[in-house]
């Protein structure tokens, strides 16, 4: 049985609607692509609308990460298949990039067949020069910027083992050990967790951003529908796969 | 209320074990280094009791691991603090050291009260130059070891966006799509999943290990003693804020 919204918490509920967003915006994008002749100016407004619905997405995420922060490093509200995925409470930033070069890969067979029935038109197995190397030079950089956050969380992880959590640590079992600063320590950690969190997601969306400008419309069209359809897949993949394990 | 174990799955009860464990090899490290008058073979023999049980928890983690992996990634049996640390389905294998040099910077301090008093045995405030430099040496290597993993790690994250589940993906929404070859590449990837978090939990099996020959049987019980009470600690403190914030 689903679970009523009553009874669901904040970040739970801002990802449900965050699929439900997804969901919309793939339909959406979908039929702009059935009916597009040529004219990018609709395509490019359906384009940008996504990109803006991910970033209100990330500004929800990022003030409610400062409540709980940590809930976000492994959402109870995520299936285990998505969880296994997660890098920095997301997918890592570099996928998208990663998403067009295998469409690129996998499009240009299906566009030699297209080709040969006079149907080409300019989609993601049609990078230019130009475009390949701009993509390839924004991974570098997104790669890099991935090893910086990547090693700011390592940093903050082995803070655990530092004072003064050690030696409140240490009063582990004694009978009437306080747990005074523990809290506040942990908050402060909490806080440095979605600061964390807050970066990533600023990386996942610059990183899309830019992917996008280099893009034409309907290559952007098409990488989203992909982004959109993988993820929505991975989530239900991921639901079936749970109830087969017996998880809730 | 606690869950009854009957309603617990098998990671789960795995995981409650080896906390039980470790509750009660801190409980034999504490009363060993109380009786302490500077005979090692008792104390040697207890240390190697608690390598031996980490060793057999990963065993049985790696058993369990190749049934499903996902679910080890952001356990739902852990608190949301404990998987704010996880790297690769645990701790990172550094920490251990890490907490060596804390522990060396604490007990500094309260080994120059314990010398003016005349009770000073030889703790973890006393790592002699050579084992600091083997210490060192040790956190290179095995930084250098994690950095692989997260890397291997990382490209099976990515393997995501590419074939054949890029063209599974395709289908999502299309009335009849089938799910045929989706399990095969998603339980290909899981077992992948395995492999890696089998070769994580080696290198924490051998960084501890190392770690506790580089040194003395006093200071090696007090690292455990200190390992111990602090993910013990975690694990309360984390309930206590799950709690807090609404979570079972």
């Amino acid at each position: 049985m689903a679970s009523s919204s009553a009874q669901l918490d904040q970040p739970h509920l801002c990802f449900q609607s965050w699929i439900a967003q997804q969901q919309a915006d793939l339909e959406e994008l979908l039929q702009a692509l059935t009916i597009y002749k040529g004219d990018d100016t609709h395509l490019n407004l359906i384009v940008e609308k996504n990109i803006q619905h991910f970033q209100e997405y990330t500004e929800k995420r990022s003030i409610l990460a400062r409540e709980n922060a940590t809930s976000f490093f492994a959402p109870s509200w995520c299936t285990s298949l998505e969880n296994s995925f997660l890098w920095i409470a997301g997918c890592r930033p570099s996928l998208a990039i990663r998403l067009v070069y295998s469409l690129c890969g996998s499009e240009l067979e299906a566009q030699l067949n297209e080709f040969l029935q006079g149907v080409r038109k300019g989609n993601l197995g049609e990078l230019s020069a130009r475009q390949l190397s701009l993509v390839n030079d924004l991974q570098c950089r997104t790669i890099r910027e991935e090893e910086k956050l990547s090693t700011q969380m390592a940093s903050l992880q082995e803070d655990i083992a530092d004072q003064p959590l050690l030696t409140k640590a240490n009063e582990y079992g004694l009978i009437g050990a306080s747990i005074e600063h523990v809290d506040t320590t942990l908050d402060e950690h909490a806080l440095a967790l979605a600061g964390i969190l807050e970066e990533a997601d600023k990386l996942r969306l610059s990183t899309l951003k830019e992917l996008i400008n280099i893009l034409t419309p309907l290559q952007a069209a098409d990488l989203l529908v992909a982004a959109k359809k993988l993820h929505l897949s991975i989530h239900e993949w991921g639901k079936r796969r749970d109830r087969h394990h017996g998880r809730p």
